[in-house]
């Protein structure tokens, strides 16, 4: 079958590819773009439907044509490497550009049974949201909630730094008030980092059963969470000037204390 | 004694402040801007000299205040709301903007003593770099060699993502062989993390004399820095896709490890 080609910048698919860089657009029409192979993998795994697929054949390497030739033939138009460049947001385009639709996000916990969850409070960041879900998949953190985040996961920036690990099947959007009732009647201990906590990281039990909360980059955790914490531990601050830690990295340091003691009790043997 | 003002965004010190965003205009004058408070308060704790600062008194807190009686009032100029703005490279400018001396980065290695180095090979994310700056400083990594790198320090994202941990006094630029003979000298070993390794890394004794190595954020680790290296320590990934970590967070779940196992053994009491 011949593939239908767009060498217009003005066509529809152009013009909407672009659009889907705003919040309001990509809300509206609940689609949005990936343009890294690696992440376009990972969003078809997880089974995300294809919209349509802009596709520039003579820059696309073999793994390129592997990836295209699984995609309906339907929703494949070619382009020319400058008709790509307009869609795509990265400096360096590849050969690929896709349209992909949204799934709805969860929007209550009932079904969580992982025994270590994140919770970001309205964290702003997209850079830091992506390193986080990044980090909490390597470090089998199962279920991440996002508390009172206005924040789409469908940004490029969260796309980009999380590695794809934004498409998981465990992300759920909820306020305070739902995510504080599920954790309390499943017996989660509630943990933040904290300064001025007594308790330090390295001398806390985060074996099981336990929220690891993660407060906004500016002014930290706000009073709801830091009143309702079950433990607030700290990480030791060794050095000259450094006083506080980047969130992203915070919260990696205690994601993979919690994970060093798993795997020293032996739960995943 | 009356401070000068300055009222014109064409004064040559507001022009100056502008251009020293850009690398060859810092390397040529030798000067940096730094436009945040509990920056510039970290820069003058390490000894950094005042060219000149640029002080918007209407927009001054107290604590703005008690940090410009510090400085010599020779030094201290008067612009407006306005003018500052001009020289700031903040989206919400405060009420001061610094232009200091850089000093010459350290070129020999025999001074360092610190039983845990980084190494950072051809690193070139500014952002990364800087949270890496601030994590080995919380977690006391002693010395950093920015090896065959050719990014200078005084770079606006490196002092905002660094918070300030880059004006610290144990920053040393040398190429990969004047690493590698003083590392050997001193009989440090020298670690990196890698996906293939065998050990992992919460098997590996990091409790004394290491130097940690991180390569570029793409391609990894560098021939001559594998082929160099004693041990390849591998960061558990439990995830369902990650299976790598953004190089700021391996960085920190490795530092973190060390100093936990320093810790555990009373290396601190």
């Amino acid at each position: 079958m011949p593939f239908e080609t767009i060498t217009s910048f003005q066509n529809p698919k152009i013009k909407l590819a672009q659009k889907l860089r705003d919040k309001p657009t990509r809300d509206r029409e609940k689609l949005f773009v990936v343009d890294d192979r690696r992440d376009l993998v990972r969003a078809l795994a997880c089974h995300f439907a294809v919209h349509f697929v802009l596709f520039d054949p003579d820059h696309a390497d073999s793994d390129d044509k592997i990836l295209i030739g699984g995609i309906d033939p339907h929703l494949i138009f070619h382009v020319s490497a400058e008709v790509l460049a307009k869609a795509s947001y990265r400096e360096n385009p590849g050969s690929i550009v896709a349209v992909l639709h949204q799934k709805p996000p969860h929007t209550t916990l009932q079904n969580i049974s992982a025994p270590h969850l994140l919770g970001l409070v309205d964290l702003r960041k997209p850079g830091n949201i992506g390193a986080l879900l990044r980090t909490a998949d390597a470090a089998d953190f199962g279920a991440i909630l996002l508390i009172d985040t206005v924040l789409d996961i469908y940004n490029p920036n969260i796309i980009r730094s999380s590695t794809g690990a934004c498409f998981l099947d465990n992300i759920y959007a909820v306020d305070s008030q739902q995510a504080l009732t599920f954790l309390r009647e499943r017996h989660y201990t509630i943990m933040a980092g904290h300064p001025d906590a007594t308790t330090h990281l390295f001398e806390t039990d985060l074996s099981n059963n336990i929220v690891l909360i993660l407060g906004t980059e500016d002014t930290g955790l706000n009073a709801t969470w830091q009143t309702n914490c079950d433990q607030l531990v700290k990480i030791p601050m060794m050095g000259h000037l450094a006083d506080s830690l980047n969130v992203s990295v915070s919260g990696a340091v205690m994601m993979y204390e919690a994970l060093r003691q798993r795997l020293h009790h032996g739960f995943f043997d």
